[in-house]
């Protein structure tokens, strides 16, 4: 047996683009002892537009990259759209735990509407998958979903404050409530289905009828990845192999697990983009909320 | 030395997604009797956020596709970004004459404009390259270009009568224009310089002041490659292999190409997409302006 080694654990955090780094952003303050490894797939981006099929094997190669070449020893797939197509194939191809968005999303949503009705926005492949429908419906919630192609466009402008994203908001959200209406639904709680969406939130929020709470899946997330995380974090063992971690399967909070007394510390972040890493240094910033530093560029062959 | 072959020649025309089938549209009435295999790269769109270096190789994939599978003798690159960043690339790439729609849209430019200068609209990508200013450099015109990224999902969205894609529209000429005026130009041509723009030449036309003419890449490329396959088709000769065209080598015209007085006639059209064939035979159909028929799934490995 390997003697135990104090290196601190590495989380993989992967997405489409740059939308997960309001993941990795939720992780950082709950985890800030962890080393955090995050790729952008920006070569291929967006993934909401594409089928099954081909998110699945791009997502795969992500999820490949951090836990080969990268040895992380966790993964979240902080992009809905993956967590929606790709998850399955993901836990398939890699040895270790994968936490998606769209569970934690629907339970979070379950503690916050009474009603028992819930609408979910993201992007077209997302919803088509019904994901969020089937991970409310196991949580005793029922979910409409819509599609809003156009946010993620107007995030990357950087018009997350301008009149016309409140007016495209406006408009997407009127449709979906009116629909709600007209299939009886009395929704409670609004889910931010894309991690693009969090920097839309005060328009969103200003746009919801009184009544309706907003979910922020990145947040429940991170809540979740730490709660997870926690019952797992230990010093490390180089020859454990990753296995399935159960929601209720916790141990004792280790040194990895930040929690307000924490001392401030630098938290260790590597990114890598597979596509221009002048753009993810310009742009990441916005979504992370700090500088991300240097981006490494990796060729995933696609 | 091979008999002639009566086969009529098949063109090759590709675009990472859809926006390219304007292209195609304008040059089925001018080539009527031509065979086409058109292919969009929608795996892998938009190509307008990404580098250089990805844009390459995936534009140089799909034109071997175009030349080695699908027999085409002559290429017609219907998308501004790979024109503008991997026309070489292309060009090195396969040994059959290659096209792109830049210098069609700066020839186009010049013969619309007095003033000798123009503006021009694309995406950040074909901005970036400052390819348009380099091709109206060539033709004595002073560009002033402009990236516009939300267009290309307010196509795709469906918008193109909306009152919001009109009000973007608007904020990005006025912006142009307030640029243009601030740099001493005077300017009295629009070159559309992405082949979705087509499909909102009329909100475009309305919010350009009056006295800028709109020039449209779609409707200059495909007289371009109508003009220079007329100079070379011909019975084929199986074993004739391709050779750049020069604009000026003209030779008699074939029936391959149409004309005015040309019987109507079913042109063949070969559709493929790198990925979900029902989304391209969905919308394809909005850029064709007419039925795109069956879609075949094609893997180029990305």
């Amino acid at each position: 047996m390997t003697e135990p080694s104090l290196t601190p654990p590495t989380i993989g955090v992967f997405d489409s683009g740059f939308g997960g780094l309001t993941v990795l952003a939720a992780l950082i303050p709950r985890l800030p002892r962890a080393r955090f490894a995050f790729i952008g797939d920006t070569a291929r981006l967006p993934y909401g537009s594409k089928s099954r099929r081909t998110i699945a094997r791009y997502a795969v190669e992500s999820a490949q990259f951090l836990v080969r070449e990268q040895g992380a020893e966790f993964l979240v797939i902080a992009c809905n759209t993956a967590s929606a197509l790709a998850l399955d194939a993901i836990q398939d191809a890699v040895s270790v735990p994968v936490l998606g968005v769209i569970e934690p999303g629907a339970t979070a949503a379950r503690a916050a509407s009474k009603s028992g009705d819930v609408l979910v926005i993201a992007t077209d492949a997302t919803v088509q998958s019904h994901a969020y429908k089937a991970a409310c419906a196991t949580q005793n919630l029922r979910a409409l979903e819509k599609a809003c192609p156009l946010l993620v466009p107007l995030v990357e402008e950087g018009w997350t404050n301008h009149h016309v994203t409140q007016e495209i908001i406006r408009i997407y959200l009127d449709e979906l409530i009116t629909d709600a209406a007209a299939t009886g639904l009395k929704p409670d709680a609004l889910v931010l289905g894309c991690t693009h969406y969090p920097l839309l939130r005060p328009l969103i929020e200003q746009a919801v009828p009184a009544g309706i709470k907003v979910i922020d899946s990145a947040e429940s997330t991170a809540e979740a990845a730490a709660r997870l995380f926690n019952g797992r974090a230990k010093p490390h063992h180089a020859n454990e192999t990753g296995c399935p971690i159960q929601p209720g399967d916790t141990q004792p909070t280790s040194g990895w697990v930040g929690s307000d007394s924490s001392p401030a510390i630098e938290t260790e972040i590597r990114c890598f983009a597979t596509d221009s890493v002048e753009k993810f240094e310009r742009l990441g910033s916005r979504f992370l909320g700090r500088p991300v530093g240097s981006v490494q560029l990796v060729d995933l062959g696609g």
